[in-house]
C-alpha cells in the first residue's frame, strides 16, 4: 500500500524532523525510538510499512528543507551527521514540496490544493494520501454560520473574503479530493460540522487536534491515578517555557489561548471536576525547540491531609512530535483502506484535545487504539 | 457481613491513621478522600460498608492508642480536633488490642495468636475476619527448606529456634484459624511455598505485598507512558528521604534492601527492560511522617535525542496508606466470602510488589480490580 | 527607648503574625527564628529590644485581630495555641487600632493620619514612632508634576482629587508628624521626590520598598554565584503560585505589574545584563498564604557547554515576612534616633527593590547591614 | 611570565577540557565564560595571561589526548568542531605529556618525577612552575606517624612500601623540585604536616582541596542566606548522580567517603550546627559527564513554621572545572612569583574542602579572593 504523506508546513521544524527521520529509518542509521506503530502490538495490523511512506507538502516559506535540517542539527533537534548523511533523501522530497497556492477566492485556492495533491497521487502512483497539518498555529477563528452547513460552505467559499481559516480550508481541499486528514495542530482544521459533513460525504476518515508531547501527555498519564486512588486534586498549576517557532507564535495571545485551552481540557475530563490552577505557556528564545514544562499539583488524601506532587518536564518538541506524524499518517492511511469514515476518536491516544471521543486518560486512549489497529488487521 | 480488621502493629502510625479514620468517617466527620472503594465504581459490588467493620489487633508495645493518635494529630497526619472528637471510640478499640504472645515454640505462639483470633471473631460475632500485617518491616529472612513444604514446616515450628520470620508466622496462624491475610509492608508475609499451601488447604485468600503509596505508585502510572510511546528511558534513579518510624527502620540495612528491591521491580516489569539508576531510602528524622521522593527520569526520543523529567513526591504515608488498609480489608473479606482462595493478583494496585499476578502497571493493576469487585458482586 | 511601630494594614497577615509573633516572643513562648536583629552581629547595635515595641495601626477593614489571628492558626501560618495563649496581648494591641481616616481633602485625611499618630505616641509616651506600611499592594500610580516638587505638592493635596496614592499619602503624613516610614509593599509609599524632600526637611529617615521573603530573596543570593564564576547566564525564569489576600491583589493587572517589574531588577543589576526569561505571579486561592516559586536557570560555561538550574521555594509568605517587619522598625527606629535622615539604603537587605542604593547582591547586602548596625552603637 | 601547568591526570575528562579550552581561547574561537581570572576584577592583579600558559603532565593512561578530546565532543562536553579546529594544538601538547614514572622505592618514583618537572621547566624556559592534580580521586590513606614530620618522611620514602599515597608523592616531588602545587580532587596531596614544612622550606605555595564546581558551589552561595535571615534548616539532604570516569572512582565506597566529606563541612561551618540529612553520590553511567544533583532544603521560620526549597543542578561537570584549573594555575604562579608560602587561604572561592581559611560562605571567598588578586599586583 504505497502511502503519501502530505504535510502543511512540511518547512516547519516538525516536518523536517519527520522528513530526515523517516529517511534515516529507512537507511538503516536510526532505531524506531519514539514511533508507536513499531511496537509489537502493531506487527500484524496492516499498517503501510514506513517505506511504503512517500512524502511532499506545502509550505509558505522556501527555505530549503536542506537548511532547515542543518539548522535543527546544530540546535541538537536532530544528530547532525545524519543530516548530512541524508542529503540526497532530503532533496528528493524536496522536489514535492509545493507553495501555499493563492487565488481569487477561497474556492479558487482550495482548486489549487486539490490539484497539487491530485497530481501527486498520480505521480507518485500513491494507494492513499493522508494530509497531516503542521503548519503555524493559527489564531482562535471567529464563528461563521456557513461553518456549520456545507452548501452555505460551499457557495460562502466562492465569495471574496476567508470564510474558513487556513487550516480548515485544507482540511476541506483534501476532502473534497479523496484524501484523509490529520490536525496536528490546535488550529481549527476539520472541526466544523460542514467539514465533518463533507468527509463523510467523500467517505474519508480524520483525525486531531494537537498532537500530545509533553505536559499534557504526562497530565493524561498522571492525572487517571488521583482519580482512582480517590485522592482530591486541589490545584494543578503548569508553566511552559519554550523557544522556536512554534514557541514564538505560541506567545502570540490568539494562539496561546488556543493551546492552553486544550490543555486544560484533560484534567477537567479524568477527574470529572476542574481543579484551581493556571497553565501558562511563555516564550523564552533561547531554549529552542527544548520546552520545559512545570507543574505544581496540591492535592489531599485521607482526612483532608494536605500533600504535594511536582514535575518537570525537559523535552525536545519537535522530536517527540515527528514519529508520531508518521505514525498518524500511517493509522489514518490503514483507517482510510479499511472504509472508515469521518472521526477517528481512536487516535485520541496521540492528542491533546481529541476529536471523536470524550476518553482523556492515556491508558484507556492506549487500550482504545490497540483495538483500533488490530480491528484494521486484514482477516 | 460483619467485617472484623485484625491490625499487626495496630499501634504504629498508619494502624492508629486508620483507627482513628474510620471512626471519624463513620462519625460523619470526615469525607472519604483516599478510600478507593467507596469510588462509585463498587457500589454494587458486595464488600462490606464501614459500618460493618470491627478493628481489632497485636502489637508489641503498649503505648496507648489515644497517645498515639495526639501525637499523630501534633504531626499534621490527622487533624487534631478529630482525634480528640474521636477519643471514646479509640477507647473502644483500645480494649481489642493485645500484646503479641510469646511461648516455648513458634507453634506455642501460633497458637496463642489463634486463640486471641478466634476470641475476636466469637465475641464481636464477625462472618469474616481479616489479618492485616501493618507492623513494622523486618530484615530479609533466610532461606530453610521448611519453607517449601508444609508438613515440614509443621514440624519445624514445634522445635526451637525461628523457622518462620514473625510477618510469616502471623500469616501461618491467620490461616490456620480460618482468616484470610493482606500483607502491607515488604516481609516475607504468606510468600512462602508451605504458607500457599496452607491458605489452599484452609480455603483462605491472601494479598500483598507492601503498599503502593507514593513513589512506586506514581512509577507505576508514569512508567506505561514511556512504553506505550516508544521512548527509552536509559535511567530512572531515586531518593526517598523519610522521618517517622517507618522510616528509621527501613535504614537498617536489612530492611532497606527489602524496600528497594520490592521499588526497582515495577520498572523492569513494565518497560521490559531495567533501565540504569539506583533507589534509595535515607532516613532523615525530622521529617517525620512526610516522606519527599525525588525521581530523575534520563530517556531518549527519536532519532536518538536525549530529555530529562523529574518529579518530586512529598507525601504523608500513614495518610496515603490507612484508607488503602480499609479498602484491602474490605476487599479481602468479601472475596473470603465469595470463596476466593489463595494469592489474589487482582489487588495488585495496591501494592509495590504483588503476589499472584505479573501486572506492574497502574491502569491494567486498576482494570482488573474493577473486573474483580465487579465479579465479587451478588448476582 | 520606646518605639512605636505604626502598622499600616495592621488586620492583614503579615501585620497579625507581627503582632502575635511579638506577643509570644516576650512571653518566652517563641524562639527568634526569623528575626534577623536577634543574630549576635546586632547585640551591641543599640537598636530597641522587643520589649521596647509598642504596637498600633490603621487599617480599613474592622475585623478583629483575634479572629484574623485563629484564621492564620488554623491555616498553619502561626500555631494555634500560640494564638489562644496570646489572647489578652492581642486584644490589648486592639485598642490601638484605628480605622483609616476619611476626609474631604487629601490634605484633611493627612491632618487626621497625623493626629492619630501623634496621639498614639503621646499616650503612650513613645521615644520613637516608625510607621510600616504592610497594606494590600496598590495598582501602580500615575505619575503627576506635584510628586516632583513638596510646595506643588501641599497645594495640590488642598484641593479635591487624589494626587497621592494611598501609600504615599501615608508616607506624607508619616514624615509630617516626625515619623520614620518603612514601606514594606510595593506600592509608591515614599518614592517621590516631593516625599524625599519633605523627609530631609523633617530630618526624619525611612526605608523601602517591597519586603524581599522569597523567590528575589533566593535570586539575590544566587545570582553573584554565576556572576563571580563568569558562568552565562541564558534564560531565568520564574512562576509565582500564591493564594491570600495578597495573593488575589497581585492577581489583578496593575498590582502584579508593579510586583514583577520589582522582582526583575534584581538579575539585571548583579548581572550587569537581563537575561531572558518571564517572571509570572499567579493566584491560586487554594494554596493560601503558602507560596510555590519555581525558577528554571538556563546558563553556558566553558566553551558554551549549557547547563541548568532549577529550584523550587514552598514558603510561607506571612511567616517570613512578619519577623522582618519587626527588624526593620527597630533598625529605623534606631537609625532615626541616631540622626539619620533620607532614604536607608543600608537596609537593602531586607527589599526587592530598595531606596537609596544599588546594592543587589545579598551577601553585599549583608555586609553593608551589619556595618551599617555597627555604626548606629552609641561610642 | 611564561607559566608551565602540569596536569596530573592530564589525560582525563578535565585535563583534556582544560587543553582544548586554553588553546581555542587562544585562537580566539571561544569566549572566556567560566574562566574567573578573566573577570575586570583581576584586569590589573599582575597574573600571567592565557597566552603565556604552557600545558603538559602526567598520566599513567597512553590514550592519545585527540582520542580523548573526540570523546568529549561526541559527549557534548567541548564542541566536536573545536576539537578537529584544534589537532595542531593539542598534538603540541601530547608532546608534553609524560607516563608516570615508576621506582624501587618512592623516592626513586619523586625523584624521577622531579627529574620530568625540571626537564619541562628547563626546555620550555618557564618563570614558574605549578604542578596541579586533576587525577582520579584516590581512596582516603591510611594514616602513618611519617606524614607529621618530614625527615621521618623522607627516611620512609627510602624503604620499599607506600608511605604517601600517590597525590601526596606528587605534592612532595613537586615541592623538592620547586614548584607550587594545586589539588583540584579530594585526594590527600599536600595537607600532611611533612609536606605543609617541605613547602615551607622550599618556599612555595599551594592550594586545594576538591574543585567546587556544582552542589556545594551552589550550598555555599545559598547556605548564608539561611543564617543571614535567622531561619533554621532542620535538614538538608542531597543526591548527586553522574557518569564518567570520575563518576565510576566515587562510587567505589573510599573514594564516595572521601568525597561526601569534603561536601558536608559546608554547611556544618557557615551554619554553625550541622542540620540532618544525608548526601549522596551514585554512579548512573548514561549520565556521563552531565551530573545531576538534587538538593532538598526543610527550615523553620517565625514561630517554627515549616518550609522548604528544592534544587536541582544540571552541570556538565568537565567544563565547570577545567576553566578553574587554568584560573588556579594563572593565580598561584603570581602567588609564588609575589613570594607567598605555604597554604593559599584565599583561593578558597575554588575549593570544596579549603585548605588555610575556615571560611566556607562563597560571599566571603569571593571578597577574600579579590583583596588577594589585588594585593599581588605590582606596585
Ligand atoms: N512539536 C510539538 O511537540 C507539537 C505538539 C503539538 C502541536 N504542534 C504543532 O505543530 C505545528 C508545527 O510546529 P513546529 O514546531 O514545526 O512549528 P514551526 O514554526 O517550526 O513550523 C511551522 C511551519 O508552518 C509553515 N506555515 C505557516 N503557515 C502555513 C500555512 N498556512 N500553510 C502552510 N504552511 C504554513 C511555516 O512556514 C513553518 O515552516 C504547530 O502548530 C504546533 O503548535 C507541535
Ligand atoms: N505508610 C506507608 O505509606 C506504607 C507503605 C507501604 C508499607 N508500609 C509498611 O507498613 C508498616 C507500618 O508502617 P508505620 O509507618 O505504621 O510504622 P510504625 O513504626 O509507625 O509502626 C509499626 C508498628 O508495628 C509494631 N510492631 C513491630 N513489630 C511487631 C510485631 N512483630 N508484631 C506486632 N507489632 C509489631 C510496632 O510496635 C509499631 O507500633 C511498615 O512495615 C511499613 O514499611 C507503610
Ligand atoms: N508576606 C510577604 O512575604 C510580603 C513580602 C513583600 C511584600 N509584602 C506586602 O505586604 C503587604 C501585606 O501583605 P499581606 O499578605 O499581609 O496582605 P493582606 O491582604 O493579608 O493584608 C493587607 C491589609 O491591608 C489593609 N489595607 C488595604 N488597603 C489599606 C489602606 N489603604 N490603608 C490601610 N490598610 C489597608 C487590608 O484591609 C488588609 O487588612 C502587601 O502589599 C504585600 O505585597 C508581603
Ligand atoms: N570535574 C569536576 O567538576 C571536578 C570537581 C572537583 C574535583 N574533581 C576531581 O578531578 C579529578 C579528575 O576528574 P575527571 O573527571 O577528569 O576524571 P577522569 O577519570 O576523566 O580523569 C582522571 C585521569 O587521571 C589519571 N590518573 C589516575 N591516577 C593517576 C595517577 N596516579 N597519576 C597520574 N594520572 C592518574 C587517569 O588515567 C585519568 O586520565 C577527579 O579526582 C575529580 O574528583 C573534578
Ligand atoms: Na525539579
Ligand atoms: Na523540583
Amino acid at each position: 500500500m504505497r502511502t503519501g504523506v502530505w504535510l502543511v508546513g512540511a518547512r516547519g521544524s516538525v516536518g523536517v524532523t519527520a522528513i530526515v527521520g523517516l529517511s534515516a529509518l529507512r537507511a538503516g542509521l536510526a532505531e524506531t525510538i519514539g514511533c508507536v506503530t513499531e511496537l509489537p502490538h502493531f506487527r500484524e495490523a496492516g499498517i503501510p510499512p514506513l517505506d511504503a511512506l512517500v512524502v511532499g507538502g506545502h509550505d509558505i516559506v522556501d527555505t530549503p528543507l536542506q537548511k532547515r535540517a542543518e539548522e535543527l542539527g546544530a540546535a541538537g533537534v536532530v544528530p547532525a551527521d545524519l543530516v548530512s548523511a541524508m542529503s540526497a533523501e532530503i532533496a528528493e522530497v524536496e522536489t514535492d514540496i509545493r507553495p501555499l497556492p493563492g487565488g481569487a477566492t477561497q474556492a479558487d485556492i482550495a482548486e489549487a490544493v486539490m490539484a497539487d495533491l491530485t497530481e501527486f497521487r498520480n505521480r507518485r502512483a500513491l494507494d492513499e494520501l493522508v494530509v497531516v497539518n503542521v503548519a503555524s498555529t493559527e489564531p482562535q477563528a471567529p464563528g461563521d454560520p456557513a461553518h456549520d452547513d456545507l452548501d452555505t460552505l460551499r457557495a460562502a467559499l466562492r465569495q471574496s473574503g476567508e470564510v474558513l481559516p487556513p487550516s480548515s480550508l485544507i482540511a476541506y481541499a483534501a476532502f473534497e479530493a479523496g484524501c484523509s486528514f490529520v490536525d496536528f495542530t490546535p488550529s481549527t482544521g476539520a472541526r466544523l460540522p460542514a467539514l465533518d459533513s463533507l468527509a463523510r460525504e467523500r467517505r474519508v476518515p480524520y483525525a486531531g487536534s494537537d498532537g500530545k508531547t509533553g505536559e499534557t501527555l504526562v497530565r493524561s498519564a498522571l492525572a487517571p491515578m488521583f482519580a482512582q486512588r480517590n485522592l482530591r486534586v486541589n490545584s494543578w498549576s503548569g508553566t511552559n517555557l519554550l523557544g522556536g517557532g512554534d514557541g514564538a507564535r505560541l506567545a502570540e495571545p490568539g494562539a496561546n489561548a488556543a493551546k492552553t485551552q486544550s490543555k486544560s481540557k484533560v484534567l477537567e475530563s479524568v477527574l470529572g471536576y476542574r481543579p484551581q490552577g493556571v497553565t501558562r505557556i511563555d516564550f523564552v528564545e533561547e531554549l529552542g525547540d527544548f520546552k520545559t514544562a512545570w507543574d505544581l499539583i496540591s492535592f489531599s488524601g485521607f482526612l483532608g491531609t494536605r500533600m504535594r506532587m511536582e514535575l518537570t518536564w525537559h523535552g525536545c518538541d519537535s522530536a517527540l512530535a515527528a514519529p508520531l506524524v508518521l505514525d498518524l499518517a500511517r493509522l489514518t492511511a490503514a483507517a482510510q483502506h479499511a472504509g472508515r469514515v469521518g472521526p477517528l476518536g481512536e487516535l485520541g491516544f496521540f492528542f491533546k484535545d481529541p476529536v471523536g471521543t470524550a476518553e482523556a486518560s492515556l491508558a484507556d486512549q492506549w487500550a482504545g487504539l490497540i483495538e483500533f489497529a488490530t480491528g484494521l488487521a486484514p482477516a
